[in-house]
């Protein structure tokens, strides 16, 4: 096959060795243990702090549990990894920073806000059927405590939450990609990416974030069923990052327009994650832990059960800061498709 | 060649098709323009406001000038560019997200501070090698005022400045990347990248970069000499990004401990593009967009007229925020490397 053939359409990428899921992690806060979710989680930790002092350091321990329990799926060791593919919502990463130095592993930070896990799978995926890479890890987290402090407000304001806004979600999870292994019955595979643009629909409201996203998440899944010229049956799962039912119902509609019903294969890792007649959540889940953790806990134990064969995983992101916000501008969404395939 | 053989020793690797830079700019503000490299740089703006309302938007614009002048340099259109690898020195990368959204180019963000433009063409040459693109735009930026504002003081505050501390450049650079054409002679081809780990020698002094990042620096030069079994005198130049004065000698004293002498071959942007004595900038220049405007004016100018054919070009970025600063938190390093090298 020759170079060239590993570009599919306009911005998809078929892999000609499709990498393989050879360990994965999902370490979730309290809330999300009690959630539908929880008994899919590796690890529960009940103190929000997770041991330290300050609501960064309490990420940043998360996310080295999240590393930690991955490379111990994968059975190896922080030197057998080549790369690490890595972010998360805080400024300037100081979670992931925080976090993985001490992995001493050659690390990629990358910022894609929720849609981080997909762009870090998407990166490592490319490494590895590059021939860059043996072994990546791709990991990302999200806190509530830290990102209200970032985004909206601290918790001591006690503001109240309209019912458009999402509650992020408190996990990390973690993947390690590699090349496929010589057996490889039973295991996940990477069969190909497609990687989102911006996408601005002038949406303001950093309180309603699913209609922020919504657009950039039915852009990347058109250009997807149009590069590899499938219908959406063609996935057992359509399953986005963190709509919302706001963001799911406007994903549905542009879909529509564009001569596509997804709704048999749709779900949403926010919509799942928690209970909203319970837990107080509004329109669900959000982070880039969300659908980080949903991945590794739920989505892949699916697929591992063969419940679902053919899953696309398209975590959303919308991209704002404290200051944009404050400063006038929309909201502007990007999303990243990762195909995950079962083998044998 | 087997694809195996990419990977060079622990941390680096040598490309099979080499990587060519297609096209490149420089945008500078007014003092840049009036420092040494000046005459060097493609568009000098004098209004600080990149005719913009806010510093954010300012760099935007910035950014978006330079993403314009490289794709008329490479003689391409926005739909021939298949990813753009970008990001700032911003929270949430704001000013790469408004910056670049109209080219509607499928995107990576990334987040590696002033060592971004380093991770940015690791990454694009990575996608073009493997098979992935044929052409990749990869981009940053920095704004002094917009980085005083999130990182120190608002500018209004008057503070001053103690002389180890840097001045944040506010520039933009960019490159295309792409195949090397059939007639190569005279380009510059991108041969390897040595990919840094994060390195803390517990530094806390956020007006002491330089001291921050020179570990960083040593490290991934020792790494990409003992990858690759050279001796410094391989290259012409080894270029790091914004050490300053002060990291300079760090970065000496740590390499002949190791027992290699960089001192004949060394040069650092932040020291070349202010003149210390006559524009008050202390310890050199900094940022995102020290390096990158440095690399796309003045050292590929400087391979093109093959006065230098061998470069070892390396951004060195500190990892902080105003958050992990002021919770008391030491500012570790990062460094990337990318090894340039003339053709023909």
């Amino acid at each position: 096959m020759s170079e060239q053939s590993k570009m599919a359409g306009r911005q998809s990428v078929i892999f000609q060795n499709p990498p393989c899921i050879l360990g994965r992690s999902s370490v979730a806060g309290q809330k999300e243990g009690n959630g539908p979710l929880g008994s899919f989680f590796d690890y529960i930790e009940e103190d929000p702090y997770f041991g330290a002092d300050t609501w960064e350091e309490a990420e940043s321990n998360m996310q080295r549990k999240a590393a930690e329990l991955a490379l111990k799926n994968a059975d190896c060791k922080p030197q057998d990894i080549r790369y690490l593919v890595a972010g998360d919502l805080l400024g300037q990463l100081i979670a992931t920073s925080f976090g993985i130095m001490e992995l001493k592993i050659p690390m990629f930070g990358i910022y894609g806000a929720c849609s981080t896990m997909g762009e870090a799978m998407s990166l490592a995926s490319m490494l590895v059927d590059g021939g860059f890479a043996n072994r990546v890890l791709a990991l990302t987290s999200s806190h509530f405590c830290g990102a209200e402090k970032q985004f909206r407000f601290p918790l001591q304001y006690g503001n109240q939450r309209p019912l458009a806004a999402t509650w992020t979600v408190t996990g990390s999870g973690a993947v390690v990609i590699g090349k496929k292994p010589d057996n490889s019955e039973g295991s996940v595979l990477i069969k190909g990416v497609t990687t989102g643009k911006i996408v601005d629909f002038g949406v303001k409201d950093s309180m309603n974030m699913g209609a922020c996203m919504a657009p950039a998440a039915a852009d990347v899944i058109y250009r997807n069923l149009r590069d590899f010229d499938r219908s959406p049956s063609y996935y057992d799962k359509i399953i986005t990052g963190d709509l919302g039912y706001i963001g799911q119902n406007i994903l549905f509609d542009i879909l529509k327009e564009k001569g596509y019903d997804i709704s048999e294969q749709h779900m949403d890792c926010g919509i799942e994650i928690f209970n909203d007649e319970t837990q107080d959540t509004h329109s669900g889940g959000s982070g880039c832990g969300c659908s980080a953790i949903t991945l590794t806990g739920y989505i892949l134990e699916k697929m591992y059960q063969k419940e679902w064969n053919r899953v696309l995983f398209v975590p959303t992101g919308a991209l704002l800061s404290p200051v944009s916000f404050n400063e006038g501008d929309s909201v502007p969404g990007i999303a990243h498709a990762v195909i995950l395939e079962t083998e044998g």
